[in-house]
């Protein structure tokens, strides 16, 4: 577990209130620059470790797993090969025990939640199509049957699934809802005359789609539909239904096609399934939150439609979990072959006349990858933290009804941002390899094809930070409802900061606004921590009041009016949210770094922490500026000091990606197999050679200069 | 041609100075919504013409050929097959001539190089791989034989070349050196005992690499290689080299390698090359700007070997330009296939209990598209004119060394935008369709793999752009170089504001900076197109001059602290460099306003316009702010101001992407014919028949509630 008390502040580091203040616009002595001895060293071991996390010895037990090439992507199959290649790679999971990690001890399993998605989350650098593909059969078709069914469900169909013996799809989303589940149009319709369901496709519309495993390998599927007796809907419910037989045909009255390729994922065959009054076994309902008795009788220990939904889809969170952890490793795999490129990779000469520049050396392609190098060490301590809070909940330690609601909402904020910044790394990155980037020997063009689906799948970006924007409402008016709008500046936290995890809702200052805005005035000290936690913090806050102040009169208004209102919200909604999820981050890394013992990984941390909390502020500069929060002159002192952080971080830039721990076998990334250094060296030593031989070419403008002009 | 005379201002068109100054901030009415017959209708015809520009005739020939199938891309053929396919369909190109406008009348071309360069660009929506094999073969390969060789060289080589007889590669780019081409190391040694020029590739770094043509295809290259002879390097020179025999072997002393898969165009056959002690005849070398007699002396007509070296490299620029206007049409693409979608596709009910909202009518969806959409009219206006210049320089009308280098700056600044633009536009594009988005058959994750490399080859956008810098960086210290600080704020125009295009280099402001300053000050008129011109050229000036400024001591130091000098400023160059791409597309989008004569498209484009030049001041607006251009409080009525002119245009967002002219066979994208909307209707009408009929279930939830709850 990661320890989330504060630990002793070492005697360099900031302590709130006693930090002496410093102007960062005032130059504190000469930039520490590559191998300067005076500068701090990263101790690789132990700041390796602190990224791998809480599980880390198992995430090194499965990058050995990674590293066996019968589990990687081959580049350039057929979609039909690499479909049967990541079967068969699923049977090699299946087989040694890697993905039974979440199931119930007496099936064999280890009911370990946290662990297994920590191993999960590996096999993104094998192949991410293998990675989805245990997702879709483990962490969804295997999941739904875990945690919406019961007893009886799990002893009947896990041991097959954990096998593999069958294989199945999650038939949730439709062709025509998609992040709208409760308005699916399959049914599911009860029948006490025979005991059954009958499953039913209605419409076109309500087809299944985007099925991983319905193409070709499922043999059931768990089938959500609106649930249907005696008359009464009671809304979406799960269903186990078999669709195929043992020759691989449809069973009768199910069809469906093939999704065919798709722009990544292609090891995954995807696909449609519709239902001609399909009848299953009254058993066959998954009823651990909702049954039917033989009668017909419905019947919940959750008495509210709408609760017993959202509980329902709750259960089914690890999805996000994972993509927000494999969504941030694709970015440390991008960033660790990008910068070790641009460490060796020479271009132009500026400085000299002969020795080109390690590209990395260029103030813009510094600004290019280190901030996301710090987004990426921001979102790996926060995926920690948030894979604790999960195996809390799922593990029964911490699971109340507020702990899987803030799970909840923590999977919506983290999800969207880490998912969306693998995608612009890994684009960087690609870029930042010029030609080679493209070469998909080089891995980044293939990742990024795969990983474009990880914005929209598991609930769109835009529609969970939506989600999050929602709940941050609900408690600011849960605390204002009849409130004036003087008393924001009044409100001051309930929690410490430092339990900033327990409860995920809406953030509170330290201080109130009125300390906070002559805090942020007084002389510059954005590097002391608690200057941008006000500065982050304050923004949520306003930002969220402000909605909140211009949604009051929605209450009194038609429902379409109110409609009409909330939409012309909905964009600073959304990025309201963001901003909140952009503070959990830097809550998760300012943890980290204060847990950090090691005195010069502590202080690139430090630094590296400032590069993305300060890099924030720069993003939303305007709104500083603009709500008063900083002078011109202060905003400005940002950009400068950012610019100096970055150069203070850029000796330690290779160190900081070797920390993520990939070998070559997980990058397997030509361009930094060291043949780019081997190029040069023979290059420049031709030239050596050249010109020690006294046979080498005047070069016209020389020659043309004369000996003595 | 684009009339660029200004049109008299119609009497509800802005004048500068006349214009009634209106408070952006204060409600006007009602904002204009869909089917409001008071609002402005779109005259489709009027507005289509606009679009396609200069070459409208030409385009719309080009569309009949794109609209063929068999020119068109199948997803997911193999690479093999893939490759087959578009050098089959490079045949079809050659026989109908679509390739030959650019080269010699005597030849059988019509020595037409702009509207080559238009149909050029409309093979991007039949194949992007198509479209690039086309230009290596006629836009680069070709083009280096007709640009950089003479009479002869073209009589010989041309016509083989024209008719695909002879294939062939663009040999420039090495392994070990691609932006610096300067400094690439493929030596071509003159040998005057045999009157041959021996090329050479004296180590591994030295490969010619990624070129088109190169692993299959190729019989001969233009080899770009540093010309030596007598025992003077003199540069960079380009020659004919035969490099496959007729069985499709390398010729003695050759040898290449395949360079497989990549991140897109895999229709396109890649490859490295490299050559031991080649001999070629000294004819072959292309001479046209410099020449060895038969005993080996050098001439050429240009004296500076620097000067000479960015001539021959300017009449390649044709790439550049092609890929500004190819980037510019996937991005129309994608845009017609989301807004198309977005105005179908619906999603949760959030006014009305029964009907689900368009999903375009979300804010959040329109704040993603719409400002896109805005960016992408500018683009395309300003390509033509870009097309334009170039068409003057080589067809001669206007072809001195200042237009010249005026076009290079134009292509360096706009092709960066333009591709940077069609990555993110596709990208926005797919996730705004959602999963339907991810599948390969709706075209918008293939295009946007394929456009991936457009981002770095022709010149890497980052370099481009320093390269646009460092021109309004001399631009400005030739005015500028003893001057002291305050001569900025005296700088008053030298050019009007619509001959902007005849000079690209840095812009300067209609009023001195004293006066803008006050006049942004003054009550908004964000909408008055002075206004958005000073915010935009402003910013521009004052960056460059500050950095001119910060580098200003560089001219006294040691080369390496110069250069660490001029380091410390790229990022901020780079930016100042984009200021001015923005300019220059915002200039033209308001050219084309102004020559705009239909009263509603008039309207609507100016919103348009507004859209782009008040979201290019929102983007920075921390920058205005900190400089005190704009006042918090002005600062936040752009924000809503835009939301307002977002509001105003999403009636008019269909037709905004029909009037770009594509029709369904060169969107291809089955969420755009007309399924989704079939689907709906299908449900909404069983729906509709389950409710009349009284069987339809009633809702738990209702049940609950009882009839009088």
């Amino acid at each position: 577990m990661v320890d989330t008390t504060r630990l002793p502040a070492p005697h360099n580091a900031e302590r709130p209130g006693t930090t002496p203040v410093i102007d960062p616009s005032v130059d504190t002595g000469p930039i520490k620059v590559a191998g300067d001895p005076t500068g701090p060293t990263i101790d690789l071991e132990s700041l390796g470790r602190q990224l791998l996390g809480t599980w880390a010895d198992l995430r090194v037990a499965a990058r050995e797993l990674t590293a066996r090439p019968e589990l990687q992507r081959i580049e350039g199959l057929s979609m039909a090969e690499h479909r049967t290649r990541v079967f068969e790679q699923l049977h090699l999971l299946a087989d040694n025990g890697h993905v039974h990690r979440a199931f119930p001890t007496h099936l064999g399993g280890e009911n370990d939640h946290g662990g297994n998605i920590a191993g999960f989350e590996e096999l993104v650098t094998a192949d991410p199509s293998l990675q989805i593909k245990a997702g879709v059969q483990w962490g969804l078709f295997g999941a739904a049957v875990l945690h919406l069914g019961t007893r009886p469900h799990h002893d009947a169909f896990l041991p097959d699934i954990m096998n593999l013996t069958v294989p199945g799809a999650f038939a949730m989303t439709e062709i025509g809802h998609g992040s709208d589940v409760a308005s699916i149009g399959t049914t599911a319709t009860y029948d006490p005359a025979t005991e059954e369901f009958v499953i039913h496709t209605p419409f076109r519309a309500a087809w299944k789609d985007y099925l991983g495993n319905a193409a070709n390998d499922g043999v059931a599927a768990v089938v959500f539909a609106q649930l249907i007796t005696e008359g009464v809907n009671h809304g979406v419910h799960a269903f186990y239904v078999p669709i195929r037989d043992e020759t691989g045909a449809f069973l009768p009255g199910i069809g469906g096609e093939d999704d065919g390729l798709k722009g990544g994922l292609n090891g995954i065959d995807n696909g449609r399934l519709h239902f001609d009054q399909v009848r299953i076994p009254r058993a066959n309902l998954l009823n651990r939150y909702g049954d039917v008795a033989a009668d017909g009788t419905y019947s919940s220990p959750i008495a509210s439609p709408g609760r017993r939904f959202f509980t329902m889809l709750g259960t089914l969170v690890q999805g996000r979990v994972s993509l927000d952890g494999a969504a941030t490793q694709a970015s440390a795999v991008a960033l660790t072959i990008a910068i070790t490129y641009g460490s060796q990779r020479r271009q132009f000469t500026a400085a000299s006349d002969t020795d080109e520049e390690v590209i990395l050396d260029y103030q813009r392609h510094q600004r290019r990858l280190l901030p996301r190098l710090a987004t990426t060490y921001a979102q790996t301590f926060a995926h920690d933290e948030f894979l604790v809070k999960f195996d809390e909940v799922f593990s029964g330690k911490a699971d109340t009804d507020d702990d899987r609601q803030d799970l909840e909402t923590l999977a919506a904020a983290l999800k969207p941002l880490s998912t969306w910044h693998a995608l612009d790394t890994l684009q960087e990155a690609r870029e930042a390899c010029g030609g080679a980037g493209f070469m998909a020997e080089n891995r980044l063009t293939s990742l990024r094809a795969d990983l474009d689906v990880y914005a929209t799948f598991e609930g769109d970006n835009n529609v969970l930070l939506q989600l999050v924007a929602k709940r941050l409402l609900t408690d600011y008016s849960r605390k204002f409802a009849t409130a004036d709008a003087g008393a924001l500046a009044r409100y001051v936290v309930k929690q410490a900061a430092d339990r900033a995890y327990h409860g995920t809702g809406l953030r509170r200052l330290t201080q109130t606004v009125a300390d906070f805005g002559s805090t942020a005035r007084s002389v510059g000290a954005f590097r002391e921590t608690n200057v941008q936690r006000e500065l982050l913090t304050d923004r949520v806050e306003t930002m969220i009041a402000d909605i909140a102040t211009a949604l009051r009169p929605a209450q009194r208004l038609p429902k379409a009016e109110a409609a009409a209102l909330f939409n012309s919200q909905q964009n600073e909604l959304i990025e309201a949210a963001r901003a909140h999820a952009e503070l959990l981050q830097w809550e998760s890394f300012t943890r980290a770094v204060e847990s950090t013992t090691h005195a010069g990984n502590k202080q690139v941390l430090t630094w590296l922490r400032d590069l993305f909390g300060l890099g924030l502020v720069e993003k939303r500069l305007a709104w500083y500026l603009v709500h008063g929060r900083l002078s011109a002159q202060r905003a400005q002192a940002i950009s400068s000091y950012i610019d100096r952080l970055i150069a203070r971080i850029r000796p330690h830039a290779v160190d900081l990606v070797d920390a993520f721990g990939y070998s070559q076998a997980h990058l397997r990334a030509p361009i930094v197999s060291g043949i780019e250094k081997e190029r040069q060296d023979e290059a420049r030593a031709y030239y050596r050679a050249l010109r020690e031989s006294g046979t080498a070419p005047a070069m016209e403008k020389t020659v043309k200069a004369g000996p003595k002009q």
